[in-house]
């Protein structure tokens, strides 16, 4: 029986499935759930094509990790066809743990646990099902294999992951300041002393994609109109939780009813139970407990639902970071007084910080392989002034409120 | 206050939206909910990337008609800014009557109406809300303005509507095959005699679309993997209807519910209580039903929807349209009873036909301003061959069944 | 020393050479030579983009050959290395015999020639250089190799040759009906005894790649404005050979003189002094000679030259291909004479035919490898009405003639 | 009459020509010159497809000047239907002093002559033949229109040049990290006090299009490639012009001899003869002397002329600025002269130097509308660090030689 299949994808053309442990890996349901969360949450409130999922970035980046192992095996690495199966793997399954609406709820719906934790986990338990083929994929993941350069290849500062989220991002929003030259990218990459490095005639295309992740970061993750929508999203998560004591009658999906009940630890989330829940749990859930809220008995949980659905948005302002917005708050605060608004204001306006990074200089940096065979940090090995100065992390501070006319 | 805002969109760069009016539509409940419909409602289980809406169509075709007119202007014809702003609303608001998963579910939620209909009557609605700014675009829609040309665009051979949902779908599914010249072909529009034409050499556009619309319905809408997922769904609206009399415990989210236990008619569809339902009514609701039917008391229920959202799809082939399937049908039933499978297999074998229409000769067809003044029908002015291969209709019948596999 | 280099290709992205005897095929001045002649001769008149050349033209067949031979050794057809590079290289320089202005010279300067023996001559030749290592990429560009289907892939209805040139030449003049799915067609592409085929799924990926063949003929090929240059130019290339007896007073280049004084033939064109002469001609000859026309001494040569470097082209009408253009011909001339001009209206009206083959029925035609492992011709595999109809050939008959008002 | 034509462009789908005039220009042989000027010069040594002519770049920035004037237009500054087209004018025809190979050969062919000059003066010409028409466009190309924001939009550090032009070159080269969001800029465009702005929110795309700028630069116009080459392509003509006395038989096409054997300057350069000579010089005079001068008795020129044609081009090496290369120099022609090699070495070995200015902090800066009203220089008003960095200069210089074994 043969099982390896085209797929069309609008990004690359066509993505070869290679073997048929990945054609079954991406036949079960943990991966088909990915189908169901979209890679980009709440910007399609601002970018309406942005309804792409994790599913196809999954793909994609196992495209991609197959594109690299080609190219470092021209270049004279041995890598055998199980490790090449293996890095394709992990980079496939990289993002099994990701909730609904992909990082907004992150920390909402389990404050605990890091996404990357539950990833492993559900690894671990198809590695159960597939009868350990999936050893080195784990090992890849953690960084405990012996060669790092797989590691680095799954996650680092210039990842597969992140080659593969650049760009198909900026095609789906269409922000074309965000296009990166993800194949010039793969083909200079090389491995010196098991560590993946970027041959120095690449430099520029290095200093493109980071360029490229600062403006995306900006323009598309850190965009002010999602962000207010996931103030109120988690606004409304945070409420239910609080103020909803009746779970019976709350207006959650059974399966988000059962996840929010209880607090998840790293300790808990390997037990059969939550893995029943998280893998049931996806985009649909929330959506339509959302709908569900519409016609909610608290006001302000009804009002926050439909506002949502309908895109009335809160207002949202950014600051300089180190700005005490306090008395910005009160200030709004007693606007709603004023107006007459008896909503709990806990829920109406929110404060917080947003960061981008768009390259952190320190550890785990990216590595210039340099024509005389040294390695060097890019941040040495290029006198291009953009590199340094993209370092910087610019760190900024919101308030974030209802806009009063639509509590008339 | 400036309501005038610029769209991203990644299939035509930026999206202007021309009038306030028009803005004060796209933020209404009714065209938010566009959002939560998917443009090819099943096709992303074979094309990955197809997660686009009918809220991205719907403003693609609103920025095309804002082109369309412009080019018209520019050969004479005279369109007040009023007929331009009516004819941009009428395409924005012509799905509006779409419900979940587009026309997957149309003939079996409520298999009496016609989404055109309902669009009508919630243009009607947004008509009365908007001091009867709508009435022209009404007219339009309907085809009752006194200048024809106008609804050719709406709803025609060669409407607008195909040119941004072939072109459009081409893009999200990456089906290149199915690639249109839009830009040269509205630049080809003209209109005689207050007809709708295009310049004759502008017939080997013409030619290409029909050809692309053609592939796009083999390849895409028509696609065996889509259909035997449309058969899937069908059933499973079918059994919950038929057989969970409970309606209380069914699984349905609230709003199918109420929709589903009613015989809908286009003499009980202009109601509020129909309006309120259907426009709540998306995509969320089916997959949230569908969710919850995982856990239902019904096995056949519950072996379906599990199956639908794992993908494991029915398996389906294709015969000539007039051969009788009745024995090749009994013979898939018994297998399964050999198999021993107790399922009422009325939900697990499933025959249906499909038929493929380029272009329909007749009544409205397209026609070509010749050089000399003369218009002409296409299957006339042209000596391409090719364009009246392309009026016959293909029908085929087809058989879907469960891979008994699945079942054990 | 690394020979192995990357090319930037517009169309594909990178271009990998992938041996060093490929290297140095391409570093060979017949090869570099191919910078100098564009791929589309005359049709940057009207495409302004299409200054494409062969050099390109024949690098991306170069390396979508290489795409070819991948997918079907992925399919189980053993392929040997040295099988691989021979393929590469066979289509590499199956051009080398293309001379100025490619296809729009052949009959013209060497009218008793045909492109593909030069090319054979010239990859003898380099054979002979390169130590034998050609012959096995000889015999398949001669189709006398055992295995026919890799002859089929340089040269047949559809052979990488075409598969590059309407790919390429669609991106560059923007005529995006002409788009077609290369890669999918290459990904279905089998062989079966030893001949190529496609697998039945493919189908409407050929449909539309002949659909595509037949508008970029109509479209760009044969457009009118490119055939009424190409009337200009034979014109002026006859006027020279015929009327200007001096030939060391012409306004020719050297080359292009001396190769116009003498009727080659295939029995004299395997010389050194054919092949020296033949070589050093590309299109800068061409057009350094019209541009010394312009200030010829034979005013009818001066008055081409001119119009044809500003682009005061001549007039140009299709007719159906039966009719007889002889009195539509001399009214012209009639015309020019009663304006008073003394031209020898050889030079300034005249008719030719064209034709329009999208696919030929018959002999080598395509073939499609079914799902029960028959082939069927093309035509006979497809209930598609569209192939049949594409099978006509379609003739036409043109006049060309100087717009009077140019030579007041 | 109808004149208004449509112009397919690979790059921006469909080019009106908006005007009769305008029509009238691009006709006349000063504009149809550029079709025979490549607009990257020599780069197609190493980016094959960057084939493309100045003639398809004025046009594109023609159409860019119509949709910054319409951009205006909606944001309320009054733009007459004659500015615009002055403004369409001026930009049309701002390269026409370009010569062959555009910059390469500005400084070689006409040492004491900038091309904007020539540009000014052909302008004067076409306003002479074309009734005054051009008086408002000449003054926005001169900076004395009373409006400046034209001039701005025609030369400035963010004008619409530069936009045309990246992106183009972006296009064709292949270079995807050059990709700059074109339609973006445009609409971010304002004018205040009559100077050209950019909204603060379009404040992301600047950079990007000052990054892409840059790294075009080190890509592509300064790529060593083609400084090698035009380093042999500036020997030949400085040999020609310092070495060959015998003009009667130096090889050069009878118009670039004329006008190398005078020394044109800007008090010469508005004659008739200078006009004469220069609008009948293009890229056809460069290559075909470089074809004749494959056969010249000079020795050092034969090699030249043939290693160019056969893209056997010199070794080039760049330093950091300060650094003296007189002895590196020195050795290089040692080696020549241990090799026995007797060429003159002035023609053989060459330095030079090069500079990258991303963006020039001073006097004509980049514009930034603040919501509040304000105006500020964009290094003021972006707390990006990134911006600051691309203002530094990179300064570099090279060594370049002969490849020895080319000479042997």
């Amino acid at each position: 029986m043969n099982k390896r299949k085209i797929i069309n994808d609008p990004v690359y053309g066509f993505i070869n499935i290679p073997t048929e442990l990945i054609f079954e890996l991406i036949s079960h349901p943990y991966f088909q759930r990915l189908r169901r969360i979209r890679q980009l949450g709440l910007a399609e409130f601002v970018y309406t094509g942005a309804t792409h999922t994790r599913f196809q970035h999954a793909l994609g980046a196992m495209y991609l990790m197959g594109q690299a192992m080609d190219v470092l095996r021209s270049k004279g690495i041995e890598i055998s066809d199980s490790e090449k199966e293996s890095a394709q793997i992990a980079i496939l399954l990289h993002d099994l743990g990701h909730g609904p609406f992909s990082h907004v709820l992150e920390h909402s719906i389990l404050p605990n646990v890091a996404h990357e934790e539950i990833s492993l986990i559900l690894m671990n338990r198809l590695n159960v099902t597939f009868d350990n083929k999936l050893l080195t994929a784990i090992e890849m993941f953690k960084g405990t294999y012996y060669r790092p350069f797989f590691n680095q290849l799954i996650s680092s500062q210039l990842d597969i992951d992140r080659l593969d989220y650049l760009h198909r991002d900026s095609f789906f929003t269409g922000v074309v300041e965000g296009t990166i030259g993800v194949e010039r990218i793969i083909k200079m990459m090389c491995v010196v002393d098991n560590q993946l490095a970027i041959e120095d005639k690449g430099i520029l295309s290095i200093d493109n994609f980071l360029n490229a992740r600062r403006i995306m970061y900006w323009q598309v993750y850190l965009h002010k109109t999602s962000i207010a929508a996931e103030v109120m999203l988690k606004g409304m998560i945070r409420l239910v939780r609080t103020e909803l004591t009746d779970t019976s009658s709350n207006g959650c999906t059974n399966t988000l009813n059962e996840l929010l009940n209880l607090n998840w630890t790293e300790h808990t989330i390997d037990s059969d139970k939550f893995i029943e829940l998280f893998t049931d749990l996806d985009d649909v859930d929330l959506w339509a407990s959302i709908k569900n809220w519409q016609n909610s008995g608290n006001a302000t949980l009804k009002f926050l639902a439909s506002s949502f659905l309908n895109r009335n948005l809160f207002k949202i302002k950014f600051y300089p970071n180190q700005i005490d917005l306090e008395n910005e708050k009160l200030s709004r605060i007693q606007d709603l007084k004023n107006a007459g608004i008896s909503h709990n204001p806990d829920y109406l306006v929110q404060s917080g910080k947003i960061s981008n990074k768009a390259y952190i200089a320190g550890n785990s940096t990216i590595k210039i392989a340099m024509k005389n065979g040294e390695i060097k940090d890019i941040m040495n090995a290029s006198d291009l002034p953009t590199i340094k100065a993209l370092s910087n992390i610019v760190k900024k501070s919101y308030l974030s409120w209802v806009n009063p006319l639509y509590l008339r």
